[in-house]
């Protein structure tokens, strides 16, 4: 639920680009960080292709937004384009995170970790509970979220994440956004709105799961 | 990542449904539920599209895909509309999941029950470590992973979410796939491959956050 991109990110002439194209740039990276893990130095869009089931047209014309990558006899060399693709995405910098809530979802994504080799770092917590703030949990500090308009600015902090309960949400994000937060990941399972400048991704488990309900309720007129 | 549906649900003579029509469903049915639980009884397009910032014909579109649902001169009755997306969704009947993995993520997962509303619920979870299997965690049985191909169709379960580290993520889909499971939900930061009458959701948290770096890097091309 990014708000849209109206303008291309380069002067490619195919128009603006659209956010599923973003998306698939994460998935090429995660295969051609493991293609590099492999000890392989080079890779085609056939190749990239097939690791995530696309055609080879979809991956070279994904690209095709953001430049020229291949050599002709070669392909595309991974390392140089893990360079080119976190140029793009942002994440050939490194980007601290406010995360507001510290119960279990909170506490889950801190042990998780798993976007923390792409660049992203929680650099503080804000939860309500005296018992858990002015204190460090696991090395990172927990601040009362009163704190969120002094705090963020002074990290230099862009994005943040929303772990609290979905009566609080709201409230949550309109501090962060009082706070010059740019970015929001909300994980509380309600729709909350933020001004046209602040970018917001939502993510609601049971929406994941709806698809997939949809699909094997439907599956009748898909195999038809 | 769910399985293209090529053909459409119902005989709507619109062509196949795209994936975001069926996220907006889920999107839709919060709303409606929202406003049925603040009292609404009727609503309409340009309500449910405010609401959600998209245009009203976005709304109508979307809806059109599954059937006629307004009323001229009042608009959609909420409860009805909510139990026919719920009957598209599939979510009109019960759901029982299959969790693997029980660490940070499993129990955070457990605990935040953001989708037990929407009629998905945690029937069982698997795990390998022997201290916490053959007992129960928050009155679900915590089963061997050895045992998915037996407990899995017993449970009449079809749905199953992955949230074990990455390492582990396609063996435990294979013992998903084996155990007939037609739906998973992967929370490992990994691709994972099913067979195609498999559906697949991935949440890869790091794609997220990319969506929201691009857009702040690259605002500069959206504002200009």
């Amino acid at each position: 639920m990014t708000q849209p991109t109206d303008k291309p990110a380069d002067s490619s002439a195919l128009g603006p680009i659209p956010k599923a194209v973003i998306n698939r740039l994460s998935l090429y990276l995660r295969e051609l960080q493991r293609l590099v893990r492999d000890g392989s130095e080079t890779t085609s869009s056939t190749q990239l292709g097939k690791l995530l089931e696309f055609t080879d047209a979809q991956v070279r014309k994904d690209l095709a937004y953001f430049g020229q990558f291949g050599y002709p006899g070669i392909g595309y060399r991974c390392s140089e384009l893990i360079t080119r693709i976190k140029e793009i995405l942002g994440t050939n910098q490194r980007w601290p995170i406010a995360m507001v809530g510290l119960g279990n979802l909170g506490r889950a994504l801190l042990g998780y970790r798993g976007f923390t080799h792409q660049g992203f770092e929680v650099a503080c917590v804000f939860d309500v509970d005296d018992a858990k703030v002015n204190r460090q949990f696991e090395d990172i500090p927990v601040y009362h979220l009163d704190r969120i308009v002094e705090i963020v600015p002074k990290l230099g902090i862009r994005l943040a994440i929303i772990a609290v309960p979905a009566p609080a949400a709201q409230k949550v994000a309109d501090a962060l956004v009082a706070a010059g937060i740019q970015g929001i990941l909300n994980f509380a399972p309600v729709t909350i709105t933020v001004p046209r400048h602040v970018n917001l991704e939502g993510v609601d488990l049971a929406i994941e799961l709806e698809q997939l309900s949809f699909a094997i309720v439907n599956i009748q007129w898909r195999q038809s």
